[in-house]
């Protein structure tokens, strides 16, 4: 019955739709604040009310500093300044809309007004800084210049402040989206010399959403920080530059050559500098508030209308944003237009279907992070999952999110055709996995496991506060991997390119909606809430295994260390043409107790496999028990599972973020660190930290195992009633 | 009394010296059939007679082609034509001297005249052509463009024909050698523009020396091939460009993208081909024959005259030749003017020295391997070693050898102070390795073992005859690694560019002069060859696990592969717009027998244990059974142990190579393979090849243990009496 709808379901989403919806939303340039932001809040309103969903804005009034002044200059050796601008490309009718474009820049950073010699840093994460300082190259008092990619852009300015640096200059490389990779816009997808990626250097790993109102809905009378209190803006300004802005200042770089793996594609000498070359750069921003405006959808539920399955994906771009967000905006709209259908039709969803469209995601997480902030405690109560997509292109699926979804999500791949291959999306991925294995463990594991592993989700879309601070299990899902893109966060991420170079026939566009709308009518139609627990044990005890061999690698590399210094090693091998410097010892690590964590997992381990009995119980006789509408007493039980991993305290320094299993990296942004208070205590040799955060996640595996365990108890009590 | 003359030899060489003898015999291009060539010769042979040497010169007539015309021409999508030209800078004199430079070619390519699309194949070694076949993309009828490194030259050309190209350029990419590296000549040490590296592609791995005598020497009256009935041609026209003649062909490309690891550092999109780019190649050489000069000079012996200790280098280079081979070839001058010294001042080794510059070495080991054939029957008889070195810069002591030597070379390397860091050699380059060790296994190891491993050999220089086709221990060696060329085989490569970029003061010129000489003296003088079999054992052992390994790991790859064949994995992950296509299945291998070559080198264990354990014996009481004449009768079976592991059979299809466990490979030129034999044939999945082999190489182990056996014999007899 259930397998009927979601067949008609799937027929439903439409090419042709799609792309007129991404038509429309991306005619004109929509970043927060714009009247075609709003228009297009207005216009999905609409979409939404005609296809019989209940549906309204929701408001919020959020900082959002645009630029007054931007310049760079170089002012030695030679003069020059930089163009900061991406000119409109023949044939492509919307990068000429100029006067609506935002310039190009990264929002949260500060103003500033600095003259400094410029420093190449590579990608400017930490162990970058490393090498510098092998090689005498300091920061301080300089101007980084890095490069796009590695880390989130964030961590950039971030981390040269932390080394000294008063300004920092972030350019794309074309090794990494440029010529290297293929022909550029327009006669290629990738970037050409004068784009430039725009985006935010929020500190995002500290908490996303309104600077002003951390924590708590930024609603008109909400209590806001003064902007002196703000702790999530950059410490020095930061500014995106092009490559074809870029190369006259690397090119005037002198100092030790850079290695190999920190070169781009620019035909010259990459240097680390310091200098000769120096650059004026300026900065000066509105620090005005905007209004956001996200759209929100509702079906209500039959049987179960306080438990809800929420589905979202941003409306807001940096410029047009075909392909950012709008190609997964658009598979969102046909997905309610079809749920809007059966409905029509006598489907009553068991639960409550919430359909959002953000605002000010790019900035932040904006909207979604105020929603969920504003409504924190209803969705804690109500909130069974989460489904985000953000963008679309040709390819693989991908698949992130919890792993009590894990199984769920396999299942629903199992069920989508691949356009391409006319293979199920699952087994395409398994290839694509097996491919990318590297050892016959892997290969093993790709071929008789029962699940393909799914990805754990760090940053970078709006499952962030789902996740990370409500503790509500979470997924982000798009197709991609088949074609390569240098348009992000530029004027050229548009209709023209995207119907040029990614899915120009919305084929995977449809296949997104047809994933994402079964995943969401599965988990809102079943009777028992379809978590599996032996999946989340399996990651966890993959996860414990890890961060033990982390731990001791760290400290044979310390001890190592320290011994090739005392040695003499680093003297010995240092030419002394091109210097470098011997690296400073480090105090010994100590043995961690891991027992904690280790008990916590075998427990979660024990408790998943009870639970996974009962749930096979109740799967006899063709799944009677399983039918019956008594195992729904068990759902408020395995509503607050996800719930159970997280922790009021939140992650030492950085409160907002309440879950002890996934984060996004203090030190990668985006990339997630799982089990992050232990995995970044060992990173950064906190040992005495590492220890008391393995107490606290062991502790959290252990209600985890009692409630998995309680929820078994209850699932068997009600299958044989 | 040996230690004492060691130390007044290595006070002799002299900076200063170094220097002249540089300006001196780099004042001119000299290569093989130039008057200055003859000059050079005529000058060196004077010099060694003027340290008190007897000496003379000994002459071969050899073919030598030289360019008559060499036009290459884009023809579509556009007409350019190449500069295939060097220019002169200003400030280096010596580039200027147009008239007398050899043209940019490579030697040894046979004429054509071809007009054909070009495919670029990244380094032209069998595994690119495996990637170009996925993407089904053929060379057939097709120029291949092949940048330098990956293999020796020769094979570019070789693998190309084998998979139907038509002709063959090789560029230098200015990521491998230009201004990726750093500054271009004469700003910096990097290759320039229009440099261009010239060579041989003769098929050396083959077999080297004269192509109309091989196995005999190119004397007067020898026995010679017709042209046509030469094994050792190129089977396509070849010819090495600049970056400034590649960047227009290679911009003017088509066809899949190449991957990250092919893409070099012009500011273009790196594509496969083949075409559009069209090119016109035309070459046409005087296939004349030129007369050799090597220079040999003699110190006899005075107790064992005939026990040979051979030193040589050659003197001819591509153009001035300041690095390669100038460098090392002044070295050797000062060595031998400093044994003169000595004789002059009473010192008499007990060997005979024999003190070679060798011509023609840059076209195909030409006066080294013709001298050796010549000489083939005394040295067999006479030879204990030989010791190469082939130019010289600053940095790390460079050890490739015979494992016999492993021991003695470890021992001279104590004794030779870094003039950088006034630590040993030996200490500096073990601080390299431990820097350079991936694993704490190889660090304990290179802690740990009483020697350090040195390299085995495989060719490139002129030990070649020495060590694989007469069975001479032989070793080559050099300082380097810190600064790096971008001039090899071009005209830059000069005196200018020397005392500008290299081994400005000579230093390691000295310290290159004070090791071979140390060795040289020590092993002409030691009373007991000093061999040593545990080095050998231990180095063999690890090949048979590799080999092992190896066998193993070919046989699961085959079975993955086939497996992912069969399994559609290829086709699954094809993307329908660039698509990709499966492999061939390959047929299963079977299980090898590795008894033969597990016993060989256990009985070579065994016997190393006996004979280290009579030098043990005989060193008691302060060596004094080790300083009487009477060990000397262990000597003549100690000589014939290298050529214990040679065959007069050879190698399989190359009979010239005698040497069963170094050798050139037939797909990387001048990279080594050890127990080529066996090592080859597992690579080409020749399984009844591989265990034919194996028992070979299992027999000449076990002879090995025989003699080694009877020298730990007669060590013991001849100590005790």
């Amino acid at each position: 019955m259930e397998r009927d709808w979601e067949t008609q379901f799937r027929a439903i989403p439409d090419p042709t739709r799609l792309r007129e919806s991404l038509r429309r939303l991306s005619a004109r340039p929509h970043n927060v604040g714009t009247a075609y932001d709003r228009d297009n809040a207005e216009w999905i309103l609409a979409q939404f009310k005609s296809y019989g969903l209940s549906a309204q804005i929701e408001s919020f009034d959020v900082l959002y500093p645009t630029p007054l002044e931007r310049s760079v200059e170089m002012v030695a050796p030679a003069h020059f300044r930089l163009a900061l601008h991406e000119p409109a490309v023949a044939g492509d009718p919307t990068s000429a809309q100029q006067s609506e474009q935002l310039p190009t820049y990264n929002v949260y950073s500060i103003d500033g007004d600095v003259t400094a010699p410029i420093v190449y840093v590579n990608y400017g994460v930490p162990a970058d800084y490393a090498i510098l300082a092998r090689h005498g190259v300091s920061v301080k008092g300089a101007i980084v210049i890095a490069r796009y990619g590695g880390s989130w852009r964030g961590i950039k300015p971030k981390v040269a402040a932390e080394h000294g640096a008063v300004g920092c200059l972030i350019y794309s490389d074309p090794r990494d989206d440029g010529y290297a990779e293929g022909a550029v816009f327009p006669k290629g997808a990738m970037r050409p010399a004068e784009g430039v990626q725009r985006g935010s250097v929020m500190e995002m790993e500290i908490h996303p959403g309104d600077p002003l109102t951390p924590g708590v809905g930024a609603t008109k009378d909400a209590k806001r920080l003064d902007l002196k209190d703000v702790t999530v803006l950059t410490k020095i300004p930061v500014l995106p530059i092009s490559y074809g802005d870029a190369q006259p200042l690397l090119a005037a770089m002198d100092g030790p050559v850079v290695p190999r793996e920190w070169r781009g594609a620019l035909p010259i000498t990459y240097r680390m500098g310091p200098g000769p070359a120096k650059v004026h750069l300026h900065l000066k921003s509105n620090w005005g508030s905007k209004t956001l405006y996200d759209v929100i959808a509702r079906i209500p539920g039959a049987t179960a209308p306080d438990e809800w399955v929420i589905r979202g994906n941003h409306h807001d771009a940096w410029v047009n944003g075909a392909d950012d967000p709008l190609a997964g905006q658009v598979a969102l709209l046909e997905e309610a237009r079809a749920l809007g259908a059966l409905v029509a039709k006598g489907w009553h969803p068991r639960r409550t279907i919430i359909y959002c469209a953000w605002d000010g995601e790019e900035p932040g997480l904006l909207g979604s992070t105020e929603w969920v902030e504003t409504h924190e405690d209803e969705l804690r109560k109500h909130a069974v999952a989460y489904f985000n997509t953000d963008g679309n292109g040709r390819g693989f699926l991908n698949l992130g999110g919890s792993h009590v979804l894990e199984a769920f999500l396999n299942g629903v791949a199992r069920d989508i055709d691949d356009p391409e291959t006319h293979e199920s999306v699952w087994k395409r991925l398994q290839a694509l996995q097996l491919a990318g294995a590297t050892s016959a463990s892997q290969r093993a594991d790709v071929r008789t496991r029962a699940n393909l592993h799914i990805d754990a989700l760090g940053s970078g879309s709006d499952y962030s506060p789902f996740l990370q601070h409500a503790g509500i299990a979470s997924t982000n899902i798009g197709y991609g991997g088949e074609d390569q893109t240098g348009v992000y966060h530029s004027i050229y991420d548009d209709f023209y390119w995207y119907t040029h170079f990614s899915d120009t026939n919305f084929v995977y566009g449809r296949a997104l909606a047809q994933t994402v709308g079964t995943a969401v009518m599965r988990l809102a139609d079943a009777q028992l809430i379809p978590y599996d627990f032996t999946g989340l044990s399996e990651t966890i005890n993959q996860y414990v295994g890890q961060l033990d061999t982390l731990a001791k690698h760290e400290a044979d590399s310390i001890a190592e260390l320290n011994r090739e210094v005392r040695d003499g090693v680093f003297a010995a091998t240092s030419d002394p043409r091109r210097p470098t410097l011997a690296p400073d010892t480090i105090p010994l690590a100590p043995h961690l107790d891991f027992a904690p964590l280790q008990n916590g997992a075998e427990a979660l381990s024990r408790a998943a496999t009870a639970y996974s009995q009962a749930v096979t119980a109740a799967e006899a006789n063709d799944g009677a028990a399983l039918a019956s509408p008594a195992v729904a007493s068990v759902n408020p039980t395995l509503v607050q599972s996800e719930r159970a991993l997280t922790s009021p305290q939140g992650l030492p320094g950085r409160p907002w973020y309440q879950h002890l299993i996934y984060a996004p990296g203090l030190y990668t942004g985006y990339g997630v660190k799982t089990v992050p208070g232990v995995r970044e205590a060992i990173e950064q040799h906190q040992w005495t930290d590492a220890d008391a955060q393995i107490v606290r996640v062991g502790e959290v595996l252990q209600a985890e195992a009692a409630l998995v365990n309680r929820a078994a108890q209850e699932l068997k009590a009600a299958a044989s009633r």
